[in-house]
This record gives C-alpha cells, sequence and structure tokens, in this order.
C-alpha cells in the first residue's frame, strides 16, 4: 500500500477498508509513516469525516497498539463512565465510590486538565499523597480489592493514541468525531469494561458547543461501543454554566466529598445520581435507570458512598485525615470576594471564560510543565436564573498571588451577564441516547 | 501569530490577509514551522481552496523568497510561455527561437519530466554538450546575446516553491488550483517578464483531467499574472493524445528540427505557431494574434527561427553539428514496428498511458535518481481519426532493451481504440482566454 495514495483516497472523500486503516496506524506507531503525511492525513479525515466502519477500525488498530486489561479474573460487571470535559466537572469522584460499593468493579483511566477544563487526575493528586500514577499490576490490585480505582493512562495502554493525539494537538485536527471517538474508545475499551455511560458535555464550556455536534459525537461513540459489544448509555448534559458550585482541584474534591456526606444537593449530586443510575444499571445491579438511582441516592445516605472514597484515598497512598477534616486543608493566601456591581437575575454565564479565569488563578496549565497551585480556583455562589441584589457576593477567588485575582476578576466580570427578567434555566440533562 | 490558529482559520474556511500567507511562508522556509503542521495547512488548502488575494499574496511570499531577475537593462519586451505538461509537448523549443529571432527577450526556465509527461530541460540535455544549469550571470548574457537562453530553475529562484513542491509531492497535496498557480507564477514572475502565453493543457494526458479544471486553472493564472501587472493570454489545449508524432527526449528535437526548418505541418506546427503569434503580439511585434501567427510563419519559412535555434544551442554548448545533421544521433539498439491487428479508424488513446510506455522505453524517470535514455520514446504514425488497414504501422518503439520494448508495446496496444466509424477529431485549441 502506498502511503500517498491512501491520504489522495480520504483527500476524495472515500472510505478506507479495516486494513488499510490498521496498515496505517501500525506503519505511524512504528514510525514509518512520517508526522508530515500522517498529519496530512488527520486534515482530510477532519474535512472529509470517516463512517461508522471506518471510526471502528481506527478504535481497533488504536486499541491494539497496547495492552487490554484483562479483567475476566474478577466475577462482576466492569463498568467505567467517561465525560468530554467541562468546567466544575467533578462526577468520577462521587460516582466511582458510588458505584464500587454496589459491588460493579470501576476501572476508571482519567486524564489531565486541557485548557479551560479540569482533569480528574490533577484533582485527585490535590489529596496529599494521593498517586495516579500506578503500574497495571498495583492496578488491578487495589481494584480487586475495593472495586474501583481511579489512574491515569499508562504506556501500555493505547500507545498510538498518544502520538496521534499529540500530532493532532499542533495541526488543529483535535475537533474532529471520529478521531475524538476512536481516541476515548481505544482507552475506555483498554480498560476491559462491560458497559460504559457517556456524558457529553454541551453548551459554551463544553468542547462540543452545539447541540448538534454533541448528539453527533453521541451517537458515533455508541455505534463504537457497540461495534465492540459493549453496553452503553449517552447523556448529553450542560455545559452552559460550571457544574456545581468548586471550580479548581482541591476546591472539587471538597464539593465532592459534601456531595458524598449527603450535604449538598445541587446539580452535581443530581447528575452525578443520573450518572451513577445508568452504571448501577450497566452493570447488572438494578433493572432500570430510576431504581439505580434510587440505589446510588441510598449508597450516599448509608454512608457506604463516602466510606468507599475514604477506602479508595487511603489504598491509593492518600492522607484520609485530610478528607475526614477538610478544613485542615491549607488556604491559598488570598480570598477575594467578587460582589455584584448592580441588580438583577444572572442570564448567561461565559464558561469557557470562568474556566480561563480558574487557570489563570493557578488551577490550571497553559503548557504541560506549568505547575498547578492545588489550592486556587472559585467558589460560585449564584447560578443562572438566582437573583443577585446590587453588591451581593457572585463567588469567591482563592489564588497565592494578587495579579492573578486582579486578572481573574475582571475575566469572571466579563463572563456574567445580568438582566432584568428571570431567564430560562438551561436543562441539566438534555437528552439521553441508548 | 499562532500557526496553529492559522490552521484552524483555513480548515473553518476562512481566508488568509496577506499578512498571514507571508507570515505562513517565511516561517516555513526559515525551518520555524514544521513540515507536519505545514502538510497539515496544504490539505486545508487543497480542500478549502483561496480566493484570487490569498493567492496573489501566496505567490508573492513565494516569489520574494528568492530572488527576482532584473531584466530592465534590456531594452525591448519579455515574453515567456508556461505549458501545464503533456506527452510530446516540445513546443518551448520551437517557440522561444520563432520568438527571439523577432526581437523580443525570451528568458525561460524549464523543467524535468514529471510522470508520464517529458520536460524541456531533459529534451534540450539530448543534445550533446548542452547545459541547462547555468548560472544566472551566464544566462543573461547569453539573453542578452541571442533574445533567449533556455536553463532550470535555480536555487536563488523561489525556493519557497521548492521546499513547498516536495512536501506536496508526498502528501496528496499537489492538486490544489492555487498551489499550483503560486507555485508556477513565482517562478515565472521571477523571470522578470513584462508578458506570458500560458498552455493549460486539458484531457487525459494532461494534470488537469477535466476542461472544468484547466479553465479554473486559467483564470486563476490570469488573474494572478493581472495582480502583477503582466500581460497574459490563455490557451486550453487538447491532450487527448500525444503532441506531433515524436515522444522521447532526442526524437523530440528532432521533429522540433523538421518543424523549425518548415518540413512538417503537423498540429505541433499549429499550435506553436498559435502560441508563438500569442507572444509576439504581447511583446508589442504584432498588433493582432493572427498578426502574430503569420510572423512565426514567416520566421520559419525565411529560416530565421532554425537559424536562432542553432545558435541558442551552441551558445549553450551544444553540438550544433547533431542540430544540423540529425540523422548522426545514434540510434537505439532496437527499434521495433507496431502494427494493427485490426482495421478501423483509431477513437482513442490513453495518453497516459503512453506517457507511461515512453517512460518504460528509458525516456523518463521513475524516481528522481532514474537516468534518462536520451534515444528511446516512440514514433507515432497515426493519430485520432485516423484509418488504419489490418497489420498497418501504428508507431515505432526505440529502446535499448528488448524487455522494455515488450512491456511497453502491450501498454501502447492496451492505450489504443479503433472504431468501425470515423469518430469526432478533438478540437485543438479548446478555448483562448485573457
Amino acid at each position: 500500500m502506498n502511503i500517498v495514495e491512501l491520504i489522495k483516497k480520504k483527500r476524495d472523500g472515500k472510505s478506507f477498508a479495516a486494513y488499510e486503516v490498521s496498515f496505517l496506524i501500525d506503519q505511524f506507531t512504528k514510525g514509518i509513516i512520517p508526522d508530515y503525511q500522517f498529519s496530512a492525513l488527520l486534515m482530510a479525515i477532519l474535512l472529509k469525516g470517516m463512517n461508522d466502519s471506518e471510526t471502528s477500525a481506527l478504535t481497533n488498530s488504536m486499541l491494539n497498539s497496547g495492552k487490554i486489561i484483562n479483567l475476566s479474573s474478577l466475577k462482576g460487571k466492569k463498568v467505567d463512565k467517561h465525560s468530554t470535559g467541562g468546567v466544575g466537572d467533578k462526577t468520577s469522584l462521587i460516582i466511582a465510590p458510588i458505584v464500587a460499593s454496589t459491588g460493579i468493579y470501576v476501572p476508571m483511566i482519567s486524564g489531565r486538565g486541557l485548557g479551560h477544563t479540569g482533569g480528574t487526575l490533577d484533582k485527585l493528586e490535590s489529596i496529599p499523597g494521593f498517586k495516579t500514577n500506578l503500574s497495571l499490576s498495583e492496578s488491578m490490585k487495589i481494584l480487586k480489592k475495593c472495586g474501583t480505582v481511579l489512574i491515569g493512562q499508562t504506556k501500555e495502554i493505547a500507545p498510538a493514541d498518544k502520538m496521534i493525539y499529540a500530532l493532532r494537538d499542533v495541526t488543529a485536527t483535535v475537533e474532529s468525531i471520529p478521531l475524538i471517538t476512536a481516541s476515548i474508545m481505544s482507552k475506555k475499551l483498554a480498560e476491559g469494561i462491560d458497559g460504559l455511560v457517556l456524558d457529553i458535555k454541551t453548551g459554551n464550556g463544553a468542547f462540543m458547543k452545539s447541540h448538534r455536534d454533541s448528539i453527533e459525537l453521541a451517537n458515533s461513540l455508541i455505534s463504537t461501543a457497540k461495534a465492540f459489544d459493549k453496553k452503553v448509555i449517552a447523556f448529553i448534559t450542560d455545559m452552559n454554566q460550571p457544574l456545581g458550585n468548586y471550580i479548581g482541584n482541591w476546591l472539587e474534591v471538597y464539593e465532592s466529598i459534601q456531595v458524598l456526606k449527603g450535604k449538598v444537593k445541587n446539580d452535581l449530586y443530581t447528575l452525578s445520581i443520573k450518572l451513577a443510575g445508568a452504571m448501577i444499571f450497566l452493570g447488572n445491579k438494578a433493572r432500570s435507570f430510576q431504581t439505580g438511582e434510587q440505589i446510588a441516592k441510598d449508597k450516599i445516605e448509608n454512608g457506604d458512598a463516602f466510606k468507599k472514597f475514604l477506602e479508595i484515598v487511603g489504598l491509593q497512598g492518600g492522607n484520609v485525615d485530610y478528607i475526614n477534616n477538610p478544613e485542615k486543608y491549607s488556604k491559598s493566601k488570598f480570598v477575594k470576594k467578587v460582589h455584584s456591581d448592580k441588580s438583577g437575575f444572572i442570564k448567561e454565564i461565559n464558561t469557557y471564560q470562568f474556566g480561563m479565569a480558574s487557570l489563570e488563578l493557578g488551577a490550571g496549565r497553559r503548557t504541560k510543565n506549568d505547575v498547578i497551585d492545588h489550592k486556587a480556583g472559585i467558589v460560585l455562589y449564584k447560578k443562572i436564573g438566582d437573583y443577585l441584589s446590587k453588591n451581593e457576593i457572585v463567588c469567591e477567588l482563592h489564588s497565592d498571588s494578587r495579579k492573578k485575582i486582579k486578572l481573574a476578576e475582571q475575566m469572571i466580570v466579563d463572563s456574567i451577564k445580568i438582566s432584568k427578567t428571570k431567564p430560562p434555566i438551561p436543562k441539566l440533562i438534555k437528552k439521553i441516547i441508548q
């Protein structure tokens, strides 16, 4: 096979056979196809698309570039959740312990913060001592023992994805449904799971800004999951405002603790229950979503979920003292309260901007080598539809730098729109697709 | 400016400002933008296009990556011709001496054979001693002395084009109208010309297979030439059969000599007169195309054109003995006559296949390092619309290898279609655009 002819094929809008996709991924990962040819191919794929068979073939080739974890020795279903990422999205920290406490295995491989969004690994690492870079054999021991493990992508898992993603990132070829699908699914399928719940974020704080794109991505992910005989449920959920009220790594762990203890019942709680309910259903521990949700609620109320969280933190080297007594955690040097300069209802939040303000405060990375300040971030008191009196507190900014707070404050103020009349409140769960 | 944002811009179908194009070409030629980013950009350009201003800006940046020859010291107009290439297309060898003999300067920078097509430089180098790799100062001396010079692209001329072309060649991004336009025009504008005649080939032996694409390319070239205040005329001409009757390097020089001596008045003669006439018109030596054509014909009849050809061959180091006595040139070891196995009219010639058969015989290169056999090639006795009796000779194959002749013969036989009824004959000049 000739690589130029294959690029031409995709460029001209034709479809690849599975063996052609497999050849391309194999030759690229071996370094035989150079980056400059592969990036032209990626651009052709982004602009001309891939059908479901091609996307499955791509996922399969990327999956098989690495190790597929064999969990057959564990009796019981293995189910995971994947979110496409947003601002304040910390459901993994809540869902994994809930679902694991029902006897379903949750082998969760997560990522780091990307641009304006946070990453589960960064949040977990804000817990002193918590290790996410465990070897596969250590991870398996923990998974077997407590029913869940929360780790990062290892070198053994889908190495082709890592290589391809690095190239996509610098060639403006990230925003492609088939490429996103194969990237997500190759990693998730490597976990050896039976079922997967997808949380596709849509809105001004999501990577998929439009409802239409998010539906398209959901369908692509579902079709690929089914091609691999996996049970799957996709939720299209709102990201037109931060999820929950805390943004920033330790701040999000703190909020998760409150939800796991049953002390907070906000949108974060609602979504976590929904997603956990669907996982419990897929894991055959409930006959319907509704029963699954009820079980999830019970696990919070009876303390099992919080106990499971303490267990996993302990097993992964984290200091559980901070989970039991979160007030012990060190605070940012400066905590600035942002007041409203007028009265009215919050109509709109530029969630991307909000995420960037949190990054500015120290909660995120601009480049791979930036060091995160785990304490930094934002506590949001009001959300869309809430009324603000003049001079009422909208949010708190946490940072060790006065200069950063100043910059972030301006970004926050610019990102919130106030109206005199009560606006419609965005629906949290927009669609469920199976 | 951020390169990823610029790739995104083109990917999303937006237009570049001139300063953005200039930044991209400058940073790429300096090696700051790596190949893998530039190739993604090239694919986005191929699939999303460029408008006339972008194409002019691209041409300008590529032109200014190198030296622009200053011909202002030469009194008189400077006019060149460019052909998009085909099989048996040797008009440059005939046109340059005709036009130079009228007092117009013809500074002609040509290329080498590419795939199934021949290249002017390879043809000229079949003349023993003929040098095409002259320095710019040597070239200027010859141009001044005899009114024309026939050379290859030097390192000083549009180096950005050379770098970009090398990348396009291996990333399936050759077939893009704006990229082709900028590649052609950056080199032609560097010649310091006042006017340009374009010969856009269309048909099964051309790079532009469809009439529509050839018109689009013509319009793009014309618009770019005009943006640089150059006079321009484009001919859309037929390449559904080889031009003339000789294919292969020395064989084409031989045919050119016959035309220059006024001994042959075939389609090659007709097209050469048309193109030369247009150049003479652009060079202000005739008030109309028709007068230009008459002058061109006269230059052949009165021997001036042939004399000028002898002069340029001599000045560029070629042995004029072979021009005066072409029968002295060494012959291929084997000359195989191909006979028709049935009677009828030639209806169709797969000209691409014909070109590939000539390459197979030794007249072309598969890779850059292949050595050309200057004697090798094909003499075609019959063309579309001609009647063939059974066993009549269709063509002669010239090669030093019996094996190559066998392979080429099969290709030739497969490429010619015979019909019982007289087919329509392709029109040589399909359109003239100014």
